[in-house]
């Protein structure tokens, strides 16, 4: 029979960038007990992303961080202002990653590759506290 | 017991850029009748897309459009240009947003952050009409 | 009564850029005999991913692929460089793009839209094989 669970997990990241939460979504697929079905992660927010990145290699994980600090860079041509110099790219580095994802639940575990971990990828400094909705539906 | 809905709803943005949708994703899940569920909604369209952003600051908005135009811009060594030249932009900026956002529900409402907005981003001219599937599976 | 189907297939690209999947995802959801229902595509690798884009112009796919080696270029300021050249790029296009997709399913076929198809986007050369996790929900 199929059924749902869902939580609301809180990460705070100690720095910008990105921050590695698989083991939190693996432990919400453990406790709920599916062998099968449909988990999503959701951030709550505009100024913080989710992102399936490599887990291994830590250089990667930083070339991609100064990757999105170039693209979207703080001090750009921004017209919004009223906050701080960092919200603007928080904006922007947000839409150009994901704010949801789905991986599908095969024998107890999210069928996440070899390499793949998840992350939430902090835009602002100050490291604000962060909601990340967990939704899982199957059997 | 786990049930689905699902509906199209057709949007025609007034100009290029972003168009709020939350409401019309809210009226969707309110006359559905769904409690706790996950929520999709899939943009029909390869010019167009969907994007999670602030739902406050007018000018945050203007500047995620200015962005998109100068990363993607018309005029740049594009091959195909038998459509008009805003065409090739759209279809790179579709690539750069989501196609696609499926957002938990929870006590009869989608989970989204205070702050959180559901935009369709046009990224034509000429304002065609749009299609953007809407699915509910929960209960 | 609601249920899950799911499979995983295998696609090995003839080269990098956009490998259309879209008649394996049809076929997956023709085989289950869904009506109605959410298919899920999650891509198991960090230098591929996956991308819904218009099916018809070839001269719009190369544009596409060209764009991205632009913005995410070989031989890029990156740390990261004890694999090959193109892995590092190849992250990164697949952070500016989709691990994964949903669409909804109706009349028992996935809604997209008369131009769209779905693609998975090889990032790197030597083309490996790829893992494509597909998950159904409905019924």
């Amino acid at each position: 029979m199929l059924r749902q669970a869902s939580t609301t997990i809180t990460i705070r990241a100690s720095r910008p960038g990105l921050q590695e939460i698989t083991s939190d979504v693996r432990e919400f697929v453990n406790e709920s007990g599916f062998r099968e079905g449909l988990l999503t992660a959701f951030c709550s927010h505009t100024s913080a992303s989710l992102l399936i990145q490599e887990n291994a290699a830590p250089a990667a994980r930083r070339d991609l961080e100064f990757y999105f600090e170039r693209i979207a860079p703080e001090g750009g041509p921004y017209e919004h202002d009223d906050e701080r110099s960092d919200d603007m790219p928080a904006h922007l580095r947000s839409a150009l990653t994901a704010t949801q994802l789905s991986i599908p639940v095969a024998h107890g575990r999210p069928v996440l590759g070899r390499w793949q971990g998840i992350f939430l990828f902090e835009h602002r400094r100050g490291t604000p506290e962060r909601q990340i909705a967990l939704h899982l539906i199957g059997e």
